[in-house]
């Protein structure tokens, strides 16, 4: 029994700082890397793919609509062949510094709005998928169960990895349940560590109306912007190691 | 006898369209493509490179300061290690399109400012040599001979390319006479691809002061960004070819 | 019989430069001056600024998405709130350069993606309506007739300024057909110039479909982005002026 | 007895957050607030220019190079004219936010490296001053003692302010201790509130290498980045208070 353990870093950008991103590196398999569009300017990059090689964790492409002030946060109606222009570009900036610690990105996660934008917009992700295509074939991409960008990166003949997300309420149907509801986002440490064993060895989860509902992750999603989410990071992580589930990247990395 | 001739390209920005790229393409051996910090969104990164590999043109990076309002003609007082950053991460980015088109980045040239600032700014000169040599050491770089640049980058044991300017005045030490001095751009055609042969073949040229200086290139920096300058560049290749002079790029390129 | 024309201007951003700002200036009596956030720099502001006092013309400010890379062309999905501040800042920072010039903003035209997305979008279209109260409730408001922007503003007290399209095809109903379908813009100036003078004169036009649609019109809209457009502009101008028409701006303006 | 207390605000931008305004706000009586081009998005703004009016601290305008990822503290060698139009931008962005609030802007003062360049730089000095002056010749400039900015702006009409730094090491000369000099700044409160009532009270204080100098100065300047300097702030305010020094802005602000 395996899993791997992603979380978004390398979101500061110059004097503004964000996350604890040392911390959350001595917890996760995957760090989804800020390419600078919507976080991350060049030296951060840099930092974080030298911590991310120190510690073996793979380094993912964390691509994003280019809008600093919106934290990549808002829907941009970008055209698909400019978006996937913006992909390439991000992802290769980030795999000179990757390639510069000592390995490469090993997959691409979009990040915010975008990430939300092509559960459903075919057009985007089609962009997303061809720009993932181009750069390298054989990178897998992770995203959503049931999103057309996981569908669409499938069909490209990309590989493709299924995340959950820790402490977010899930519908019967197996969707997250929106931030705007209440109980979308759960804050108890041990219930979220005992979900993510639940998830991780196969059992079903209690959805947010009172049901069951099965959720199929090859990696869990896990959060660093506050002390109280590293603390929630390193109680799932602690919670599987305990019961034995081998925690690893699900993409090769550079040995630490 | 051969040389090179090499000139600024991808110079457009979003709705902002800036030279003529096309033509351009058909006389030059080498294009500095901006990177996306002075000039240069990823669509006209990859247009670019796409038509750089159709005419077996030599992929550049113009790497500059991160300067859009300025394009890059503003001094910025980067302190070393971000500026480093910033070219590494303007070399991957390009880089990716350059190996999507088919072909990879061949050199770096930095542009603008920052070109100017390295011919005796040291620490920023070291800075870029430095971003070259952490992404691939064995990357050429273009620039004035007599600069830090060239020179750090030498000792740092990195290829150094010389250029001269086709349509600017030099001074009997054979550098290049200040923009805000009478003289100082040459508009004549005919008087620039004269000079631009002796330049090739060995003559000394004339200066400023009506004396003569000898300017050792291996490339020749034409301009683009006016229907005169991309006629200019024509004479200038066309009075090359015509002396039996091979017009090759320095670096290689892949198979048109 | 009196009409106003207004046109898009200070579009030019650092070294790049877009419209024959000085040619339109002689045509139109409503400038609509982009403000920094889809395109113009600080000293485009001020330059355009300058030309159209001293020409009389009415200063408006031409807010957008902030989206240089797009051009303001992009639908940004922006929180209202945030919408609201960014359009305060856009006026506040061109009523400035205004002032400076002698004159001051006189009315509001909202740019590109964002003058589309709140013909119908409500709470965007509240968000700049709510903008323009807080700045000067006594600015006049210019947008597109039946659109929820003019509405909302006509509700919040706002004086509300209708334009119509010199060169764009209209449906039966009275909208503009969209640019993606065929025969949606209009390039012959003699037709366009007629077609101008049947709105002022209050005649019915000629819709795509060959039926015909009466347009309710305080302002025109010109181009002025290409040699062709400030031809076409003129060619209106010149058919209003020959018949009658006084062209004058909607919004007081300074003595030239 | 009567002093001013400065001390920079605004500083946050789109997802980061910096400072802790709300508690600076209740120390000092003028607010040095960024105006978004090397920190503060629009809303920042608006909220920071709101709280300031609530506690009838004074809203200067902390114009800055345009620099979002160098927050400002990289010189850039903007040419005069263009530094002007871009000073004048951000007094206007930021006065419509102030005017909004019930208050307006009420003095100016540059930040980071313009701040230090127009100690000696005297054609951005003339720069900032002219465009303070076309903006609105009635308001106060504030800056350091001897320094150009403060020179030329008196010669050109404009009243002028002297600041001190609470926590900084001062040259016998009465120049601020470069930051990179061992003891440059200054960690005791107790150490920097007793200072501070010195050079209120027209006593001179100890200088870097054990003499003494006299330090002439209309406001103090804090800082509020971290918990720790708040808690200097706060110290420095109470010894004043307490010694029965009236703290007031040196400008006129609306009554809370």
């Amino acid at each position: 029994m395996h899993i791997d353990i992603n979380s978004d870093m390398g979101e500061s950008f110059g004097r503004w700082e964000l996350g604890d991103d040392d911390a959350l590196l001595s917890v996760v398999t995957s760090a989804n890397v800020a390419c600078g569009f919507h976080a991350g300017d060049p030296s951060v990059l840099r930092r974080t793919c030298e911590g991310a090689v120190a510690r073996g964790v793979a380094i993912g492409a964390h691509v994003g609509y280019r809008d600093l002030a919106g934290f990549g946060r808002r829907f941009v109606d970008v055209p698909p062949s400019d978006l996937a222009d913006d992909v390439v570009y991000q992802i290769g900036a980030l795999d000179a510094f990757a390639r510069i610690a000592g390995d490469r990105v090993r997959y691409v996660k979009p990040h915010g709005a975008l990430y939300n934008a092509i559960v459903h917009h075919e057009e985007q992700a089609a962009a997303v998928v061809a720009a993932v295509r181009a750069y390298d074939p054989s990178l897998p991409v992770l995203g959503l169960p049931g999103s057309a960008w996981l569908r669409l990166a499938g069909d490209a003949g990309l590989r493709t990895v299924r995340e959950a997300f820790a402490d977010r309420a899930y519908t019967p149907e197996g969707t997250l349940v929106s931030r705007r509801e209440p109980g979308a986002v759960l804050g108890d440490p041990d219930q979220v560590a005992a979900r993510c064993l639940d998830i991780v060895e196969g059992r079903p989860i209690a959805a947010v109306d009172g049901s069951t509902v099965r959720i199929d992750a090859d990696s869990l999603c896990v959060h660093g912007d506050s002390p109280g989410a590293v603390r929630m990071a390193r109680a799932v992580a602690d919670r599987l190691s305990g019961a034995g589930v081998r925690i690893a990247p699900f993409a090769a990395a550079a040995a630490a």
